[in-house]
């Protein structure tokens, strides 16, 4: 199967094939890799012919990288010998996994990227597939093995090794069912599925029973960690359903998670399904910059090429009608290569002030709902207003508002906002 | 070039290229990557093109054979998924490095051995080198890059890594020499060359500056461990020159180790140039064993069947002319498994009483001298029996001499052998 420009859905669909995927807290020791293997054994059970694919056990990825700075003087991300150090780490966990598998007499083997030929392109710590060739696996598959294929990597086009970059092994299971056209991609991870919002915050969270893939692109996007954005847009692109459950218990114990699929799948549409929280932002204010055409363009690309990404853009007029101020949010980690870089540039932009602001947080209410239901917008406004909570900044799309706040009303703003949009009470 | 029956020196010999090899302590911590990268940097400042290989760091391999057996549910050595685990240390010791040397600003790029080629036979996790194609790493060569490649690994016919057992680096490092016709193998590791015998135990032991194959081959199966017995097996057949110099020191401070080479490249010969210790001995006797043709083979062929090796073996009449006494040795790890055996089949076999006795070592005197020289043995026996040293058996070959003798002599035999050979003075 071909990856990227391709049509959906390539491969025929087969019923009888599931992906399994377990993260690197699934596998972290030992004990934890015998109860993936117990999980894996419960699928086979089910008739599955079961496709796994495994992080490092975690902490060796950190491990690795580690060396690689000390080692490389720095940030070597880009270098393919990073990638053939990194990469080590999947490659042992797909090995372990087989070997215990065997132990308990099921048929596995396992597979390095390369072995299947899983191609990538040349970007090397950030690779892309582009091809999966299923034939390897398949076969492995008809002759009733467990195929274990290492996460996270590839090989380039250098007959190098790639990786896909962080949280890359998502990424590897959803390709590996989209070429397989299995059933279904099961991600086991530390949470048990995807909320309504952080239950931390809100204790009457409750867990979605399905959200659409645009919904769940949305969440990752405002920082909800649980997938990868780019195994989401994958599954969407190709139409994998994914399931997102946890691997902290027994199999008999675990239920069912959260199903991530298309929007015409999910049986009951709520208007809004999760309000995510989002830490980490800065807000950058730019004031009295010079209302000119071609303004906007230059502040905004100074930063994007010093690789700031920028959030939450508000442009308003100043006092003479022949200024603006600017702000825009941006993640807490740029703000001070952003503040060095604008105050370098402050005669070539021509503002007179800049302010720097650390004390915010965004706030996004989503749901596909808001596709067809009007008033989402003017509800949220409406509840921070009556808890006294300014907006700072507003930004949307069409399955989401966000807003940003003043950090110390977050855990206010949220629980506010999921109390009134009805998320309280356990739904599907 | 193709290892195994192919005739001698098959690629031309490069006098510009040069193969190093750091083992496992050498490699242990960023520190040592280090300094291994200096010592690489001082062979490139002296015009070489040069060839790395490298073993894990040190620990790594066990931490990674210990997971493999605890998920293994016991030893797994021969599984290929197995090989796919212990693989990755080299293979990340081997980007390390690369990335190191790079931000030194010297060109270099990691090969693992199926990038190479490197290929194996099937017999995973003790597999044999049979084919290294050389167009790859001399390409990197050419370009001016330092090869570095993972060690004790190669590919099996079926597409999975192999690995080539225990010391498989310094195998690696050899076939590597061998196949690019390098000017020589240089071995880097812990101790600072090959000595007439156990420095802890005569401290007026000498480095010896070079010695042949065959010298090098019987010290190590008697039980010096600085190379792994393979490589130099490998280095003989295919004329591949083995230095052995310590990693510890910088690259200025290293002096020049020992050099392992053919017999007639050596200008100074000695008659005898080791006396070697080895412990881990054991002595198994058979009392009354009746004195029948095919005795002996049953014997030797019910250890055999259960993977014990034995040595030094001594067959003398007992009382009665129809029985003989038989004693033999083996590793003091094999003594309770070869007690066991023999115990069963005690009515087969039909002798009358069997005796085990750990307190026994073996000395072994060295020197490819003693194919011309004659009177060592003599020489050998008198000094033991000058010291009320009592010789349980012997074993010989054209180039040793191998005596049993009470552990607790030991330390007395080598001294007063190493003396008597005229050991103690520093000669080539």
């Amino acid at each position: 199967m071909t990856l990227g420009s391709a049509p959906l859905r390539l491969a025929p669909t087969r019923d009888d094939v599931l992906v399994m995927k377990f993260g690197g807290t699934s596998v972290g020791d030992a004990e934890r890799i015998e109860r993936v293997a117990r999980h894996v054994m419960a699928a086979k059970m089910k008739g599955f012919k079961v496709c796994v694919t495994v992080s490092a056990m975690s902490g060796e990825t950190n491990k690795l990288v580690g060396l690689t700075e000390t080692l490389g003087g720095g940030d070597v991300s880009r270098d393919a010998d990073y990638d053939a150090v990194v990469a080590s780490g999947e490659q042992v966990t797909a090995g372990l996994l087989a070997l215990h598998l065997k132990s308990k007499g099921v048929p596995a083997r396992s597979f390095q990227g390369w072995q299947l030929g899983l191609e990538t392109d040349e970007s090397h710590g950030a690779a892309k597939i582009t091809n999966i060739p299923e034939d390897k696996l398949l076969a492995s598959l008809d002759a009733g093995e467990v195929a274990v294929v290492a996460g996270f990597q590839g090989i380039a086009p250098n007959n190098r090794i790639s990786t896909l970059g962080r949280g890359g092994s998502d990424t590897t299971a959803v390709a590996l069912a989209a070429a397989l056209g299995a059933v279904r991609c099961d991600i086991y991870t530390d949470v048990d599925g995807v909320y309504t919002t952080d239950p931390r915050i809100v204790s009457t969270a409750t867990r979605r029973k399905a959200l659409s893939y645009e919904e769940m692109l949305e969440m990752a996007s405002v920082g909800a960690k649980v997938l990868q954005t780019r195994s989401v847009g994958l599954g969407m692109a190709y139409g994998v359903p994914i399931r997102v459950l946890s691997s902290l218990g027994e199999p008999e114990d675990t239920d069912e998670g959260t199903l991530i699929t298309a929007e015409e799948d999910i049986m009951e549409q709520e208007v809004v399904t999760a309000v995510i929280p989002s830490t980490g932002e800065a807000k950058i204010s730019l004031l009295g910059v010079p209302d000119k055409p071609g303004r906007s363009a230059l502040i905004f690309q100074l930063l994007a090429d010093a690789g700031v990404n920028i959030d939450m853009i508000v442009q308003s007029p100043a006092r003479a009608g022949s200024e603006a101020n600017m702000s825009f949010t941006l993640s807490e980690r740029d703000l001070s290569l952003a503040m060095e870089k604008l105050t370098l540039a402050k005669a070539e932009l021509g503002y007179d002030d800049l302010v720097a602001n650390q004390n915010v947080a965004k706030v996004s209410v989503i749901g596909i709902g808001m596709k067809t239901h009007t008033g989402v917008a003017a509800k949220t406004f409406e509840v921070l207003a009556d808890r006294q909570i300014n907006i700072e900044n507003i930004s949307t799309s069409e399955i989401k508002i966000s807003v940003l706040i003043a950090a110390e009303y977050t855990e206010l703003a949220v629980r506010a906002l999921h109390e009134a949009f009805g998320l309280s009470t356990a739904k599907a």
